[in-house]
């Protein structure tokens, strides 16, 4: 039941899920114990425990976790375990960086569309979906029930276009535009600014010193 | 004095950092209390109170804190108060977005180059910066100093470069490569990866409904 799971459980549960893929992937079998995980993340093992007791239907024993079992457990508390669409809003050379993502790292996520208002770019462009002049963005957003957008339009175009994706239906948006949007509560909004992930960077590396 | 500052009283002076600048952006003038902060980001103010406690030279009175005075002395303990160079390494679709930062939102950063093994996306690419063919990676860094690298390659070759990268000098990375890097513990790495946004977007818009 994913309502009764709080925010930050979700968060770790989230980036639990990561680490059971990695272990995983790098051709690890065998169960995951709450000590490891502690040791991975930093966080108390006792918090790592109750997070995971509020999934339904896990199995632990005093061994540990099995990653197998505790993946799609994870991934249906979280509402992951179904595919969403998104679409690429503005096709410049950062837009259309993400229409070159493989479907294999994007397994719950479904490009369906791309968009721009330069016509010529949407014919010239490649790309593994559709791309539509801008002006269809309404259109194509409700008909293929696509929930995601992507935001790389220029910044003074930004909230205008942000806008009309929720009034289409979109109910997420990750914004790569160094603008705060200003949207309903109910639209979840991820911004991804380029100076904010390098100042953390610095930080980072004073830290590291 | 950085190194007293715990890691995430940093995140948190980064964040109040980042909205003292809005708040100042937005045309506001005047103080900034702890309980405003409190609202906007959810930490006890309490927690604020210390967190700037932790920073020299600081000006406070029951009235609030006065950003023009606050984002300096924030930016001074975080050591973001000098100018760093960076470079994009990978110039695709992705990587030659990055060379598209106009220097207004990057006043901390400085792009001064760019490299790819293909020599003519080199010499065709328009670009702020000079670009390099792959080859003289390690010359340009050490010679421009340069401390932070954007890895934009291919999967299959970011582990190597990432390791020639800081065998020339570089001290962080920001990695666009859904790959995990081995590096040594003093590099400073902040993996951005678009399918971990997406994840995170999709459990916002479940908590959203």
């Amino acid at each position: 039941m994913t309502d009764t799971i709080s925010d930050r459980t979700k968060e770790r549960l989230l980036e639990l899920m990561r680490l059971l893929e990695k272990h995983t992937l790098s051709g690890s079998s065998g169960p995951v114990t709450s000590a490891q995980v502690e040791q991975l993340t930093g966080w108390p093992r006792d918090t790592i425990r109750k997070d995971i007791s509020c999934l339904d239907g896990v199995v632990s024993s005093n061994a540990g976790y099995d990653p197998q079992l505790l993946i799609p457990v994870i991934k249906k508390a979280l509402n992951l375990d179904r595919r969403r669409k998104f679409c690429v809003v503005g096709l410049g050379r950062l837009g259309s960086a993400y229409l070159d993502f493989t479907p294999d790292e994007l397994a719950e996520f479904e490009l369906a569309a791309g968009f721009d208002v330069n016509v010529n770019r949407v014919e010239m462009l490649r790309s593994p979906a559709p791309l539509y002049p801008a002006y269809k963005l309404a259109e194509v957003i409700s008909r293929f029930a696509i929930e995601i957008a992507l935001l790389c339009v220029p910044a003074q175009a930004a909230q205008e276009v942000a806008e009309k994706c929720v009034a289409a239906g979109i109910r997420g948006i990750l914004n790569f535009v160094p603008v705060a949007l200003n949207l309903p509560p109910e639209v979840a909004v991820r911004n991804v600014y380029i100076a904010d992930e390098l100042r953390s960077l610095a930080v980072q590396m004073t830290n590291n010193k």
